[in-house]
C-alpha cells in the first residue's frame, strides 16, 4: 500500500497518517467566555435559573464534549483523553458580566489535545447560553482560542498576550 | 403525575416540559467567525491546506453538528431539523483575515432552533481551526451569537447592532 | 409492500410498525436506587467526592441518557422527548443509606416513554456509582422498575405496591 | 430570513429545506447481499461462528443503523422511524452462497426513508462480514439498491428488473 | 500548566487525571437480573416474543453499551475494550422467574473496566424489559453490582457474599 | 475470572478477547463503487447537484464513518484509527458511469482495520446516493470488498483478481 501523507489527487479531505508519531504526554489549555446581562449573572450566582445550576451543567457538557471531539470534528483523530478540567471566573467591569471559561485537557497519545480543549470550551459556553436563553437571547460567546499546549514533536506553544 | 414545570427540590438540572407548546415553523440565524493569518487565508483560498478543502469540510461538520445539538447540549430538546445552510464571507482589513460564518437553521417543532444554529456556527469555526492548525495555532474564534430567530410563542427576536 | 406487524420468518428481531398509532401525550415514572456506605453518603451530602458534585452530575447523565434511549435499546423507537425530571430522596435506616432516584419523562408521540424513564433511572444510578467508586466498590444499585405510565392505546398503568 | 432552497454561493453542501413538505406515511424497500464460501455458509446455518449467531447480530445491527442514518449520512434529514424489518434469504447456485438481505423501513414524516433502508441493508451486510472474517476475508458484499419506495410528493418508485 | 488532581475551586465535576497511571490488563465482572412473569419466561424460552429473540437482542445491546460507556457516564474515561462476554442463567423459585445477567469485561488500559461491565449489565436488563413490555409492564430489574475486578493499582476486589 | 475465548453457553454473541494480541501497525484497503446515470455523472463533475459538491461530502462522510465503525458494527473492537484516505476514480464504459471508491485505513492496534475500511467505503457510496437521489433513484451501489490488509498475526492478505 502506498504512503498517503500528501494530499490526495482530488485535493479533498483526509485524516492524515499519524501511525509513526510517538506516544507522549500532551496537554492543552483553551479559553472561551460568555457575556451575560446582570439579571442572568445574578441568577447564575443564586442558582435560580429555571433549567438548573448553570455552571454545573455547563461543566459536565464541556467534559462530555471533549470526549466526543473526534466525532464532531471530521478530520480529528480519536485519542484516549486522560483528564479534563474546566474552571470558571467572573470578569465584571461596570455593566459587563463576562464568564471566563478555562479548559485543561490531557492525553498520552500520538497527537495533540488542542481540539479537545477548544471543543470543550465552546460547548461549555454554548451550554451556558442554552441554560439562560429564556431570560435573554442577547448573550455573546466571546473569543475562543488556544492558550498553551505541551508535548509532541512541535513541543510547547504559548500564546503571546 | 404532578406537573414539573418549576425547579425541582434540589435546584438542579431538568429538561423543561414543552409537551403543551405549539408546533410552529421556526428559524434561527447565528454568526461566528475565525481570524487566521495571511498564510492560512491564502491556503484556504487556494485549497492547499494539507488536510483538504477547509470550507467544504467545515460546512459538512457544521451541518452534522446541528443534528447532534440535543446530544451535545444537556438540557436541549431533540427536534426535527428541516434545513440548515451555512455561508462564508471573508472580512479583510489590513493584516487581519476574518472568515465570517453564518448559519441558518429551520424546524417545524415545539421549541426553537437557536441552539442548533449556534452549535453549527461554533463547530464550523472549530473545524476550520482543526484543518489549519498545522500552519498556525494562533487562530482566534471570534464572537458567536444569535442574529435573529422567528416563530414560537416569544415571536421574532432581532439583535440590535 | 406487505404489512410486517408479525414476526419475520426467522423469528428474529424487528422494530415493530407503529406508523398507524396515534400521537398522544404520554408520561412515564420510573424508579431506581443505589445503596452506599456512610462515608459515601456524607461525602455526597458535603460535596466532597473528588470527581465533583455527585447528584448534579448524575442528574445530567440521566437526562442525557433519556435522549439516547433509542440508540441504546435496539428495538426502541425514536421519539421526541418533551420533558425529563429527576428527583433524589435519601432513605436511611440504621446503617443503610439508600438514594432513591425517581424519573418522570414526557412526550407527545406514537409510542410510550417507559424505556426513556427506565434508562434515565439506570444511568443516574450508574453515574452515582462511577462518581463514588474510588471510596467503595461495594455499592449496590437497587431495583429498577416502572411506577406509572399514562397515555396511548393501553392507557394508564400503575404499579401495585 | 431569506429563503435558502437554492445552492449557496460557494456551491457547497447544505441540508435542503423541507419545512413545507407534507407529513405522509412513507415506506422504502432496499436490498443488499453478501457472497460467502461454503464453510462460512455452513457455520452460519449451524450457528458455530465464534463471534455468535451471525444473522441475529446482523439484524440488530441493521435496525440500529437505520436509526443512526441521519448521523451517518451528512445531508440526510432526521426523521422518526416507525418500523424496520430485515429478512434473509439464501440464494445458492453451485459453489456460490449468496445471502440476500431485504430491508423494509417505514415512517410518517416530511421526507423519505430510502436512506434508512439502504443504510440498514449495507450495515447488515458489513456485520455479516465482521462476524465471519476470521474464517475467510474474501467475502464480497453484493449490489445494494432501492427496490421500491412509496409516499411523499414524488409518489411510488419501483425498480425495473 | 498546573497539576489538577485535586477538586477544582467550584467543587464541581472533572474527569480526573490518569495520565501517569500504568497500562495493565484489567477485568471486571458485574451482575444484574430481571424478574419476569411466567408468560414472559415461556415466551423468551420459546422465542415467541413479538419483537424477536429476547436474549439474543439483549446480549448485543449489552455489548454495544459497554463500548458506549464513556459517552453515557460523564466522568468516565474512554478506554479500549478488549473483550466483553454476557451470560444468562435462569433462577426459578416457585412463581418467581429471575433471569441472571453476568457480564465480564476486559481491557488493557490505564483505568478499570468496572463501569463498562456495570453499564452492559444494566442495558442488557433494560433491553429485556423493552422486548417484553407489551406482555407485562410489571417486570423488575434486580440489583446491579460489581462482583469482582482485577488489575490496576488497587488490585483485586471481590464482593463478599 | 474464567477465560472466555470460546463460544458462550447460549451460542450467542460476544466481543472476543484480544487482550493478549500484540499492538502492531496495520493497514486495510477496501473498495466499493456506485453506478450513476449520465445526468448525475455530469452534475457531479460540474458540481451542480443541489445538495452540494457530492464527492467532497461523501469523502467526509466516509472518514467520519470509519471513526464510528465500532459503534455501528456490534462485535467490532474499538481501535485508535491513525489515518484514513479515500480516492475516487471514474470508470466509464459506453452508457455506464461507475464511480470507484477506494479507502485506505491505518492503525497501530491490537486488531485489524478491515471493518473501518469497508464501513468507510460503504458509507461513502451511500452518501453519493443520498446527494444525488433527487435526480434518479435507480443508482446501484456496486460490490464492496477487501482488497488488501497488512499487519497482525495473520499477516498480509491480498485479494486475487
Amino acid at each position: 500500500m502506498t504512503d498517503f501523507s500528501h494530499i490526495n489527487e482530488q485535493g479533498r479531505a483526509k485524516m492524515v497518517d499519524i501511525t509513526d508519531k510517538k506516544v507522549t504526554s500532551r496537554t492543552a489549555l483553551a479559553k472561551s467566555s460568555i457575556i451575560v446581562n446582570e439579571e442572568i449573572y445574578k441568577k447564575i450566582i443564586d442558582q435560580t435559573i429555571g433549567k438548573g445550576d448553570v455552571l454545573s451543567v455547563a461543566q459536565v457538557a464541556g467534559i462530555m464534549a471533549a470526549k466526543q471531539t473526534s466525532n464532531i470534528i471530521p478530520m480529528c483523530h480519536p485519542l484516549p483523553l486522560s483528564g479534563v478540567n474546566i474552571h470558571f471566573d467572573w470578569n465584571i467591569i461596570n455593566e459587563k458580566h463576562e464568564l471566563i471559561i478555562t479548559v485543561e485537557a490531557k492525553t498520552k497519545g500520538s497527537t495533540g489535545v488542542e481540539m479537545e480543549a477548544l471543543t470543550a470550551a465552546s460547548v461549555t459556553a454554548l451550554t451556558v447560553y442554552d441554560m439562560c436563553k429564556a431570560v435573554d437571547k442577547g448573550m455573546i460567546i466571546g473569543q475562543t482560542y488556544l492558550v498553551e499546549k505541551t508535548g509532541g514533536k512541535s513541543g510547547t506553544y504559548r500564546r503571546e498576550e
